[in-house]
C-alpha cells in the first residue's frame, strides 16, 4: 500500500471523499455535491477547495465524474477487465489528478456500461469479500448484476429498476399511492411473487386496483410496488444464475430486499460491505497506477 | 335507436361530447377539459353550459368522469359484462344525467379496473365491428386487452405501457434521449426484438447505452424505446392469445404500432375505427336504459 492519496467516489447525485493512508480510510464525509449539482464548471476549483481541506495530495476520482456530463469523458473499458485494465486505463487530468474509466459491453447484439460500479465490484473481488467466480449484484438507480470469472468482470447487465420505483413516485397515476416507505413485509413479497411472472407493465397496474379496490392499504403500496420491481428483476437474473450464490453489495435495507427476493425465488444470496469494497477497489487500483 | 341524448365521453386529460340523435352523431367536439383539469368540481355547472350549447337533453357520461377523482364515483360491475349490465348499473346523477359503471375484476388471485374503455370495448361487439369471440386491444396510457366470449368481457388485463413511456419521456436518465416522435422504422421493431425478452427494466436502460456508445440515434431513440414496450406488452399478452386475430381499437398511428408489433410476434391483427366503437356502445346503452 502505498502513501497517501484522496479517493472519490462522484456519482451522480452525491460524492463521498476519502483520505486514505497505507491502504486505510483515516477520513471520510459525504455530500451531496454529485455530477448533477456541478453542472458541469467548477471542478478545478472544487479539488483545490478539497486538497486544501484533506492535504495536497494526488486525486483518483471514479463515478459520474466522469462521464460526458461531468468533468471530462473518461471513456470504458471493455470486458474483460479487472483492476490492471482500469488501473491501465485511468484518465489524466493532470500528473497529480485521474479520473477511473467505465466499463462497456459493445457487441452485435447487445450493449451495457457501468461507470463507478466497477470499483467497488473488482473491489470485492480484490479484498477476497467474494470468491474469483462469482455473481454480484448491486442494486440502486440502475441495479448492475455482474458475472466474475477467475477475478475478472466478463459479463454484466443493468436493469432500471430503482429508476422506475422514483419516477412512479414523482408522478403519474400510482405516485398518490406510492407515498409510504418500503419495508420487506407481507406486502413486498406479494410483490416479488406477482413480478417474478415477468409482465411489469402490467403488474405494476395491480398496485393501482389493488388500491382502487381497497385491497391494497397506502401505506403498503410502496413495499408492494418495490417487491414487482425488484421480483421482476430477480426472476430475469435468476433465469442465466440459477442456483449459484449471488453475492449482493448494498446497505442492509436495500441489499435485504434484494436478498430477500433472490431466496424467495429460488436462488442464495448474501450480502457483502459494499463500502470496504470501494476503498478496496480505489486503493488497489491506486497502488497498481503507481 | 330512441330520441336524442348528449354523450360525453369524458377522460382523465381530454373530454369529447357528442349529440346523438337517433342513433347518429350529429354534432362532436373535443376540449381538454378532462377530469384532471375539473379538479372534482364545477360539473354541474358545466353540464349546464354543454346543455345550454347542444339542447336541454338527457346527458349520458363514462370514463374518468365517473371515478373518485372525477364527479361522482360510478362503481365498478363484475365479470362477465355486456352492455345490459352496465346500462342496468348506471349511476344516475339525477334523472336525466348518469354516468356508466366501470369494469373490475376482484379475485383472489387477480385485480384489474377499467372506467370508459367499457363502453368502446362492447360497443365493437354490438356494432358487429368485431367478432362475438374475440381479443381486443387497446393502446394508450393503459393499455387494455380484452376477452370477449359470446359477446360479453369475461376477461381483461391492463398494462401501463403508455405511462411508462410518458414518465421516461418526462425526466430520468432517459429523458433527454426520448425528445424525438415514434415512427414505426426499423429503430421500432428493433425495440419489439429486445421487449420481447420480457426484461424490461434492462432492455430500457439499453436505450442509454446504445446512446452513450454512439449505436442509436437520439432522432431514433424514441421508436426504440416504445418499440421496447410495445414488444414486452405484446410479447407477454401472446403467450396466452396465440395465433388468435388481436382486433386493435385506437387511431391509426398508435394502432399501427401495436399491429406492427402483433405481427413481429407471430400474431395476427386487425385494426377497428374506435370512434365509431363508443358511438356504438354509448347508444345501445342509452337505448337499453330507457
Amino acid at each position: 500500500m502505498t502513501g497517501a492519496f484522496i479517493a472519490i467516489d462522484w456519482g451522480t447525485t452525491n460524492r463521498r471523499i476519502y483520505l486514505i493512508v497505507q491502504g486505510r480510510v483515516v477520513r471520510s464525509e459525504r455530500d451531496d455535491t454529485g455530477a448533477l449539482a456541478m453542472a458541469g464548471a467548477g471542478y478545478h476549483e472544487a479539488i483545490a477547495a478539497i486538497r486544501a481541506e484533506y492535504g495536497d495530495l494526488p486525486v483518483l476520482m471514479a463515478g459520474m465524474v466522469g462521464s460526458s456530463l461531468g468533468w471530462s469523458d473518461a471513456g470504458y473499458v471493455g470486458l474483460p477487465a479487472a483492476i490492471p485494465e482500469l488501473a491501465g486505463g485511468l484518465h489524466r487530468i493532470d500528473p497529480r489528478t485521474a479520473i477511473v474509466p467505465g466499463l462497456c459491453i459493445d457487441n452485435r447484439d447487445r450493449t451495457d456500461v457501468m461507470r463507478g460500479e466497477e470499483v467497488q465490484l473488482l473491489g470485492a473481488v480484490a479484498k477476497g469479500l467474494v470468491p474469483r467466480d462469482a455473481w454480484l449484484c448491486q442494486p440502486g438507480t440502475h441495479c448492475k448484476w455482474a458475472e466474475v470469472s477467475d477475478g475478472r468482470i466478463t459479463n454484466f447487465i443493468t436493469a432500471m429498476s430503482g429508476e422506475l420505483f422514483a419516477l412512479l413516485r414523482q408522478s403519474g397515476v400510482l405516485a398518490h399511492h406510492l407515498t409510504g416507505p418500503v419495508a420487506d413485509n407481507d406486502a413486498f413479497a406479494h410483490g416479488v411473487a406477482e413480478g417474478a411472472g415477468r409482465d411489469l407493465a402490467a403488474s405494476l397496474f395491480s398496485v393501482r386496483s389493488l388500491g382502487v379496490l381497497g385491497k391494497l392499504p397506502d401505506g403498503d403500496a410502496s413495499s408492494y410496488a418495490s417487491g414487482i420491481l425488484i421480483g421482476s428483476d430477480v426472476a430475469c437474473r435468476l433465469r442465466k444464475i440459477g442456483a449459484a450464490p449471488v453475492h449482493i453489495l448494498a446497505d442492509a435495507e436495500l441489499g435485504g430486499l434484494y436478498r430477500r427476493a433472490v431466496l424467495m425465488l429460488g436462488g442464495k444470496a448474501t450480502l457483502v460491505d459494499s463500502h470496504a469494497a470501494f476503498v478496496a477497489g480505489i486503493t488497489a487500483i491506486w497502488d497498481m497506477s503507481q
